[in-house]
């Protein structure tokens, strides 16, 4: 199911997404009344191989803030639910009617189209489930406002809206208005992993600012890396269709600023999240890590 | 914007109704963010005229667990926008495909699919934004995980899963399959709109646990009755479609047991479901004239 994690990344974040891995195995692991086929399309899509990106912020964020990764793992299970959610919706043929995804069929491919719809609908609500049920008390609400925000009409939501209207007519875009929509489509749920992580382990409100500084950096990048990727990258390695942004006619990075700014553009937000990284109580080598990794992946 | 509430139903619950829908409307002044196009969908679906049965539900629970029920209005306004979420996703064309509701054209059919379906992903974190944000810390996270599982795969979602199944092959469904449906499709929201209300009034378990059988009693009485005014109802006072449940092969109360023998059946449970109103530090007469309303409506 684990697609191998570059070198760059240290064995702790394998043993990590591991521990993730299962417990997001046993979130699937539904009571009775969820529909079997409504079961397999939501294991489908959750367990699918995947960088787990988003639950490895969360884990890091907690322990850049002192805290043991293990009790953040039900936020970090539930950033990624909300994340396997928003694929599910965003591959749907009326949003951008996507058929190949994390190099499988997507999932209204494999189970049809209510099913993929229902299942999204179902993750967004196990995402809430494991925060409120799992999380001691005295975070869990903040938790779970953190994360509805995120996911919400004026970030995740409104950010794909948004993106989905520059595809029919991208010529009135401006660098702004693309990084206003990736800050809301991509960067709001990084950096609410890192909130989140900061909120349970008890962080200083300047500290879980700095780390949402950081996570709307390394959004930024992983989306202009995503952009160069959806130019050159490799289908077979990536898990998913290449040159669709220009199929779709979509704005990016690389089609407003050319290739080599792209690259630089990249390479200084990364420069400029690993700056946030101070005066932390716990290591900050992870989120350094994960940092470096976004401008290198190839996948 | 507001449809007639029945004489059986007091002056106060006109007023908690005007309070709801005041709060509601405050709900979708989004931030920045929110593209137009999608708050106006929000804006469409969610203020649409309706009984507001559901906040009713949990101001009324407040009440009769001794609580001002002016404290559960953010409650109250999160399960009406899971309710609001639910109606729009099930009549998208891949489920229901259904084009009138509350006597207008559906989400889909005025905004579009993909802003529709975005429309509803939005409700459903907006639900739990307004619990984490809006109740007290000490009973947020409990409201949270109450909503999160009535929403979630075992409940509305699956039994929206196993009905869209039913529609294609009902003919291997019984009673006891049709029950199961109707209680995680409609019965709980109904019954966790009891639970917030009775559980921000800081009630004991057995009164929470009373007002569930209470909520999954008149769930299914409010199903029979949907399914009664499917067969006979008036389109234009119903604002939605009639006959779509014999056209669909639905698998239905009166198709099951007769006509006669359904009304008997949902008086049965509204009879039921007020035996349940006993032993509350509050008045319980709200929630008697609620079930009785339920009985008697034609909408």
């Amino acid at each position: 199911m684990s697609i191998p994690l570059p070198a760059l990344l240290s064995d702790r974040l394998h043993v990590w997404r591991s521990s993730v891995d299962e417990r997001l195995a046993s979130y699937c692991e539904l009571q009775s009344g969820c529909p079997e086929v409504l079961r397999d399309a939501i294991r489908y899509s959750l367990l699918a191989p995947g960088k787990r990106l988003r639950p490895l912020l969360v884990l890091s964020a907690a322990e850049a803030c002192g805290c043991d990764p293990g009790e953040a793992i039900p936020a970090a299970c539930a950033v990624e639910m909300v994340h396997a959610y928003s694929l599910i919706h965003d591959d749907l043929p009326a949003m951008d009617d996507d058929d190949l995804r994390r190099g499988r069929p997507t999932c209204h491919v494999q189970y049809g189209e209510a099913v993929a719809i229902l299942a999204g609908d179902a993750l967004l609500a196990m995402a809430f489930e494991s925060l409120a049920t799992d999380l001691p008390p005295e975070v869990a609400a903040e938790c779970c406002r953190l994360l509805a925000c995120a996911a919400g009409p004026t970030r995740l939501v409104g950010g794909q809206a948004d993106d989905l209207a520059a595809e029919h007519d991208s010529s009135e875009y401006d660098l702004a208005q693309l990084e206003s929509i990736h800050h809301r489509k991509t960067g709001a749920l990084l950096a609410a992993s890192l909130q989140l992580g900061a909120t349970i382990a008890g962080a200083p409100t300047e500290q879980i600012s700095r780390l949402e500084a950081y996570g709307l950096k390394i959004g930024l990048a992983f989306q202009v890396v995503d952009d160069l990727l959806d130019l050159s990258g490799d289908e077979q390695v990536l898990g998913k269709r290449t040159g669709r942004d220009s199929d779709l006619g979509k704005l990016t990075y690389p089609r407003l600023l050319g290739i080599p700014e792209s690259r630089l553009l990249a390479a200084n937000l990364v420069e400029q999240a690993c700056g946030e990284l101070v005066d932390f109580s716990g290591p900050t080598d992870t989120l350094e890590s994960i940092a470096r990794y976004i401008l290198a992946r190839d996948r």
